[in-house]
This record gives C-alpha cells, sequence and structure tokens, in this order.
C-alpha cells in the first residue's frame, strides 16, 4: 500500500473519531440529559452488530437475506454525519429533497479517496433507498435501538418514544413479516419478557434478570 | 424465526447495551477524566470500521486477506467484555491462563442460543489467537485506535501511550509489512501530517485543518 | 393575561428547555469532549451579557448604538437553535438559501403565539442580517465567546480556533471600528493579558490572576 | 473606547465564564446527580428570556410593567454567584444579614469598573428587595426555572421540590395577582398540560407531544 | 523521615488518585448511566465512614467492638482496585480461588514500601476473610452504600438491587444481630422512614424532607 | 441497638451521601471544567488515607503523633460542607468570623444524635484551629490533593494552583518540619520524580511510568 494510500485511510479514521463524541441529538429532544445520550458511535455499533446477527437469523430461518452486506450498510448507515453532524427531523423535514443529497454528499466526500468507494457509496445509497431486505434490516435495528436507549434511560418520555418509533417504522420497512417481527421486538422489550445477562451479579444462574 | 429465536437474539441485544456505559478502563489509569474515555462500543464501532477499510485496500494492493471476515473479528472482539467487564492489564498478567478461557467463555455465553455460534466463536478465537493476517489486522486498529483516542485527550501521557501501544503490538503483530504499517501510522498521525474533516467549519476548504 | 396566553407561554418556556442540553455541536468538531463544549443556553447568557455591556461602554464613549435593543438580539441570536437543533457549516454551506430561511422559519413557529412577535422576529431577523451596528455587536459577543471557550479548554486546537473566529468575523463585522476592537480582544485575551476575578482564591488581591 | 476601558469589560467577560461550569448546587441536594444540575448561566439565560416575554404579554395585556428592566433584572440577578459561588439556604441562613452584603458586593466589586456601574448596581438591588414588580416578574421566572428543571428530571424529588418552590414564592411574590399567575403556571406545567415542540420529531404536526 | 520514605508515600498517593475517576463498574450493570455510578473514592468514603460511626455507636450500646480497628479496615476495604481495577462479579466467579489472591497481591503491591505493611495486610486480609465483627460491620456497610447509591438512581433496577444486596450478605455476614441489624436498615431505607438534612433548603426545620 | 438510634445513623448516612455529588467548587474557579472537579466524597477518602499513611511513618520515624486520631480528624475535616455546601474562600473572607462557626455549626447539627458527639465535634474542632501536629497533617494531605487533582488536570492553571496552594499552607502549617516535608512533595510531585503503578499496564516492571 502506498504512503499516500496510508494517509487517505487515516484521514478517515481521525475523521470519524467525532463520533464516539457526537449525541444522538434527537435524544435531548425526547427529554435526555446529554450524558444519557449515546454516541453516533455507540449507536452505530449496536446496530451494526444486531443487523448482523438478525441476518444472520432470518438466513437460517430461510429468509434469502445476505447478512455481510446486511452489516456493511450497519457499519455505514450514519456515517454521513460525521460530517454533517446529526441534523434533526424537523429541520430535514423542512429542508427535505436538500438533505438527502447532503447527507449522501457527505458520506461521498469522506470515502472519496477510498479505493472501493464505489461499493461503499452503494452501501449507503441503499439504506436511503430502503429497497433490499438488507437495508430494511438495518433500519429495523437503528429504529430498535433508539427504543431500548430510551427503555434504559428513566428521563426518556417511554409513551412518545414507542410512538415515534411505531409510526417512523411503519412508513419504512415494506416488508409485512418484518415490520411483525419488529412490533413483536418492541412488544416483548416493552413488557420486560427479555433476560439480559449481567457479568457483575455472577454466573451461576444463567438468566439472572429481567432488564 | 420462531418466537423463541427472536427472544434469544433480543437477549443478546439487550445484553450489549452495556457497552455503551462501559468506559476502556484502561485509560483512566493513563490519567483520563472518567468522561475523557470512549466507550466499548465506540471503540469497537471504530476498530471494526478501520479494520474493514483497511483491509479492503490491502486487498486492493494485492494482499491476501479477506476484508468480511476481518469486519467480524473487529466487531466481536471486544463483545466477551460486556459480560466480564473491561480486565486491566495488572489482574490478567497475575491470572493469566484463567484469563483468556474467561474470556472466551463469556463470549460463548452471550452467544450460546445464536444458530451460527461455533462461526461466531471461532472469529472471537482467531483473534484471541492473532495467527491470521486479519486477526492482525484487527489488532492493528485496536491498538490505534487506543492512541488517537489519547492523541485527541489533554490529560493522556501522550509518551507513555506511544510506548505502551508500540510495545503491545511488537509481540502481537507478527507480519513484518503490517507491524511496518503500524509504525508509519504512529508516526503520521503523532506527527501530525494527516488531516481530518472538520463538517462545522465549512465545506471549501477540501483539507480544512490538521488534527 | 388569559389562560390561553399564559399557556402559550409556558409553551416557548417548556421548548426552550432543550437550550440547556444542547452542547455546541462545532465545538465537537474542534476536539473537544462531549462535556467541555457549552451548552446553546450557556452561550447564549455569556453573549446577551456581553453584548449588552459592549453597547452600555460603547454608547458611553460616544457611539450611537441602543443596548436595550443589542441585549434583545443578543438574548434572541440562538433560539432557533432550540427547534432545528445546531447544524453545522458544512452542512449549512451545502444547503445554503435553504437555512436561512429554516432558522427565521423556526423562531417564527417558537414564537408564533406571542402578541408581539413581529417585534421578536425583527430582532432575529436584524441578527441574520446583520446590517445595523447592534447586530455586529452580537456578532462579535458571538464569535469572541467561541473564542474563550476554546481558550479554556485544553483539548481545543487553539490555532484552529482563532483562525476560525478571524475568518468568520471579517466577513460578517462591516464596521472597521468594530472589527479592529474584536481583533485587539483576541489579543488581548489570546496573550493572556486580562486578568479573571476568582471568588474561591480570596479577596484580598484584587487582580488575582490571569487567567 | 480606550484600551483600559476594553481590558475592563473583557475581565468582567472572562469571570463570568464559571457560570458556565457552576452547577446550581441546591440542586445537588435535592438528589440530582452533578451532571443533571443546569449551570448558573444556563439558568440564567432562561430566567432572562422568560422574564422578557411574560413581562411583555403583562404589557400586552395592559399591566404597568417595563419589560427592557426585566430583562436586565433577569440576565443581572445570579451574577454575584460567579464571584461568591452558590451558597446554599442553610448556610444563608445562619449567617443571614452577612450574605445579602456579600452577594451584594460580589456585584459591586465584577462590575466596579464599568461607566454605568450604579444603574447596573440599581438593578441587582431592585432584585434582593423585590419591591418593584418587574423584580417579582424575575422572582416567578427563578423559581418556576427550579421547578421545570426538577420536573424534566427523575432523580429530583418532585413533591419536595414543589413545597420548596411554592414556600419560597410566597413570602416573596407580593402581588397577588402575580402569585396566582404562578400557582397556575406550576399547576398547568405539573398536571402537563403544556405542550412542548420538539425539533427531532417532525414538523407536521404543531402540537407533538406532551412533556 | 528519609526522601526515599517520603517518595514511596508519595507513590501511594499517586497511584490511589485513579480511585476518583474509576466508576462502580457494577452499576453500570445494573443499568446506570457512566455519570450515575460513584466512585471507588468517593464509595470507600462513605463506608469508611458509616463503618466507624455504626461500630462506635455498637460500642457504645455495649457490644465488644473496635471503632478504630473497623474503620481502618473500612479505609483499606477497596484499595486494592485501585492496581487490579473493578473486577466483575461474573469474572470473579469463573476465576474463582485465582482472584482473592490477585486483589490480596495488588494490595500487597501498593503498600510494599511501608514501614507498617504488615499492619495494613492484616486489616485487607481481615476483611477478604470476614471472621470479626469488625470486617463484617465493614461488610454491612459495603453493600448499605451500594442500596442507597441505587436508591437514589432512578435508571437502578431496585428490586434487582435489593434481592442482590441481600443474597450477598446473607452469606457474609455470620453475626446473627449484625444482620437484622442490616435487614432493618434496609427496611427503612427502602420504605422512606429516614429523614436527610438538606442545606440548601433552610435551617429552621429540624428533620426537611424523606430522602 | 435502639431502633431510634438506628433511624439516627442512617440519617447521618443518607445527608452525606450529598458529598458523592459535590463537586469541589474552588476548583472551578481555578478553569475545571466541571467534571473536572472530584467530588468532596473522594477528597476526603483521598485525605484521610494519606493523613493515615503519613502519621504512621512519621510515628516509625520517631515523631510524637496519634495516627488513629489523625485519621480521624481526615476523616470528618470536610463534613460540615455535607450540609453547607463548598462556600468559597471570597465569601469566606467577606463574612469572616462567622464562617467558622457556621461549618461547626453545621457538623454538630449532622452529628447531634450520634452518643458519641462530643469526641466527634472535638476532632472537627482541633482541624479548625490547626494547634495538633495530627490537625496539621490532615491540613497538609488536604492541600497536597488539591495540588495533586490540579497536576492531573489539563485545565488547571497550574502555576496558580502551585502559588495558592503554598500560600495557603505557609500560614497553616506551623510546624516547621512538617512544612518542608509539605514543600519536597511539591516539588518531587510537580517535577514528576514520583512513580505511579498503573493496574493496566502490566505487573512485570516494578515502577512502571511517571506520572
Amino acid at each position: 500500500m502506498e504512503d499516500k494510500k496510508l494517509s487517505d485511510l487515516l484521514e478517515v479514521f481521525l475523521t470519524v473519531q467525532i463520533s464516539k463524541e457526537l449525541p444522538r441529538q434527537g435524544f435531548l429532544y425526547s427529554g435526555f440529559k446529554r450524558n444519557e445520550a449515546d454516541s453516533v458511535a455507540a449507536h452505530s455499533f449496536s446496530v451494526a452488530l444486531f443487523s448482523y446477527l438478525l441476518a444472520k437469523e432470518l438466513k437460517a430461518s430461510g429468509w434469502k437475506i445476505d447478512p455481510d452486506k446486511t452489516l456493511k450498510i450497519g457499519l455505514f448507515h450514519d456515517l454521513g454525519e460525521t460530517i454533517t453532524g446529526d441534523i434533526g427531523t424537523y429541520a430535514k423535514d423542512l429542508a427535505r429533497g436538500v438533505f438527502d443529497k447532503v447527507e449522501k454528499e457527505a458520506f461521498e466526500l469522506l470515502t472519496r479517496n477510498m479505493t472501493n468507494k464505489e461499493e461503499f457509496v452503494e452501501y449507503f445509497d441503499e439504506y436511503l433507498k430502503l429497497n433490499s431486505i438488507e437495508a430494511q434490516v438495518v433500519k429495523f435495528a437503528d429504529a430498535l435501538d433508539a427504543f431500548v436507549q430510551g427503555f434504559n434511560t428513566p428521563s426518556a418520555n417511554l409513551e412518545d418514544l414507542r410512538k415515534t418509533v411505531g409510526n417512523r417504522l411503519k412508513k419504512k420497512i415494506k416488508d409485512a413479516l418484518l415490520a411483525e417481527l419488529f412490533d413483536k421486538s418492541v412488544y416483548l422489550i416493552g413488557e420486560r419478557k427479555v433476560t439480559v445477562y449481567k457479568g457483575h451479579i455472577g454466573s451461576n444462574q444463567e438468566k439472572q434478570s429481567i432488564l
């Protein structure tokens, strides 16, 4: 690898560091304190991981889905924000049409010197369009992660969040089976029917406690 | 997908949320304030992304490497910590032999109900063993991310960090070319020879500023 | 005052609370940790206060300026952000033309039920246009506050900040004398020629210490 | 403006920066975590803004009140704390008589080199005495802001806060109509009868959600 | 005192500073945000103080107990963590046998150059063994402090905490009377039957409010 | 122990919890960000521990000193602040005479129902008077802890801190040998001649690194 290439790669790496500090601004509008909002980076990790695991299970149950592609869409889905910042829905709504362009342009700017930039932009674009099952799985993870973050934060307005998350998804997840899985997930978590592992409590009970 | 499977999947998802709050404890020992340390989740995102991009460039320059596998190793490389917590090097040294087992056991516990658990454990194990080029690229990203985090944090003891990062790597990256790339990366960043994109400063200058 | 009016007023009050938690996002792009960035509310206070004090001194030295109006422009200058969020310069640049409209629209939305909304919108508009000396004094305060915030934060890239602040101002403060005062202020603070009062250190030394 | 005057002005500006970091200490005693308490600066902004808007509405409904003066009292009302720090009610009670003097002295010290210092001290003094309607409107805003901050913070003891805020006000707001407006405000907010604008949720619903 | 001794002493002092930043990691696993967890140092202070006060009262009621020794055990009880970090129960369980050794070894390392190191290690060891009434009083304080920290933090799962604290204690406090006092304490606090002094609320009411 | 006594004891315990969240306000005036200041509880722990260890070494070198008493003075030395809050030097100076009384009164209030309250008040009083060698050792620890906290925090004005700490001590530590030890300690730490143990770096190097 040439020095110029390494340098280009490091530029992306350093630029992306901002995502560790950027709060997910939308949560502040739902009543979170600044330190209660997760970072864009932490959210992206959670989304990438869950998207991949869900895709693997769907594939194992016979769905036609590419888990590796799903993972890469999840990894990239919020990268534009490292350049544009996290822009609120209100501003986006008012400036609609302009914004999808802005986010994509930012992503292209970030990755402009990568040898495989066309492939990367394709993943990003697929998420903006939400036509493939892979992109919809990432949207599923994106929304569920927001819901869980709210569920774990007492200053959140949970009812508000549930509605927002629900409404947003209805428009976006066109696959009916996937939409149903999402509703089930919100129900299972919301009703505390899912157990959580807690490393600090001890290894002797397998399912140690409800969230 | 059966309900039981969904429930199992959500257990992993909820358990992993802790990684958003877990500080990378090692940084505290290097003099960071609690809020200056990044989270295990944010670090994992940065590592997964950089590992993948580096693997893609290496492959483009003719290296024999599997970028998708690299990405998955990066995604999983710190997942054991969501159950064991971030255990310091000192404690690990004293209890050596015991700890690799503990981390792997924790990872297996976390993923025990996933249909593809064997595949996942293989990725994790590969990182522990560091024999493949893919695993070594993730280790590269892991160390470089620690270095950059320190570089961006004034209360860090930079000299200390540089030495620690350097020493740790020497033992771990067996591929000579990769080790050389790592040294170059630390040099380029440390000497501020890499530019960073800053979305808040304006779009009219392409390379806006040195870190 | 009618109940409907009180209720409308409280809506503004509650909506504006978000400004206490919103970090000034631009600082994150200059390398600040999340908790090192001040809030939109704290910044607005600092700007309103300094704008007013500066206007009072300018008037006392014979300038033609309305301090009360200056104060009100300072008070309102970032209120649009309580609805749009803090949008980065990059995104603004890409979507230019769209954004001034968005900010003003947001301000109008926030104040739509206030009896004196026309007066308020005029203040806001005056700041967007920067034609009056009062608006330019607020812009002066806005930029100086950013500079001082950076000056007090070790993870800031000071050289970067100085340049950014300087460049931004040159385009905006058309009054030559005011621009000169700004440069002098940056010099005096940057070279640590201004003393600061420190309540915790004791009352016996009048000028206790350099910043 | 002479250089000496500019320098004096900047001293005030730099000294006041501390207010961005000072937590409203009283909230910690009500059970808030350190980062849940707002800063003295953010509180001052919220109070100045609401005081002004309320005064404007009162005047529009025929009250005899000077909104500009109200705004300036609001702007200055906590400035003494930038030098004395936020001193608790208990300590104030024990040292009563001494403390009003201390706060006023601190304010005078801070503004001692301002050309219009007498005018400024008058505003501050008016707030300490609470005889004018303008000062009482600021006290109203001061108490309501504390109530809302508590309302938005789950670790607050709300019942406690409501009582404290209520008791404090009864002694202080002598104007019966104003006191009634205050009670109504606490009721409307406490019973969640006021809507809030949330920029991140979307622009299509005018009244998007209850707090 | 020789220079070498002073230097050795300062090494301990500087090393222990980390405890001010180390979050009590276990709380993160109970759902706390990072800044809601107290520090190892703050916890240690609370435990040392309460252990001492409880021992003094027990002695005053006729128990055979050494309050000074109790205090010193409380002071030292978590000092090993300044070197090992806070290791979760899960990891400890898996590596049991190994860990008690690690903690004690870390404590010995920290104090290795102190003239009275044998005495100090004895205190530490006594806490690990929990055979004396003094050590059990410290364990009482350790568990009660965790319970109260949870009680004051809304994102805690209180039921979970109560159970965890209860279970942990049952195995550890062998003295039946002491165990009974502990249960009573959890009951009194949990049912809000204990008053708290709040310095910011005023000195005129002796028992100002329930927690 | 009677129920009433337990309840009284728990009141002290719950009241003292505030010290975990109270920032050492003085640091904010030295330019610290809010989260860079340690808590009153963490500081108290550090002071109590160091006071005790220093007293033990002094005694071992032949000084006439009671380490257990020193420890108890250290434990109690800032307890008044849990009721009065942390009051700045400026305010204290202006209200001098009044304040020592306030702090002592607050301590008496806090401990009023403890069986051994007279003994406790004696320790507290001894610290206010600074006549004994034990009290002066605690003052030593109190000042050194402030210096080290500043030393570890880049936004601190170190020169300022060194002077402040130095000046404050000169007036207070009357014992000449102790004063000399203090100066030596500041020198050793300030010139980075003391090593620190860092648990995350590894156990194989005994003196791992300079602060």
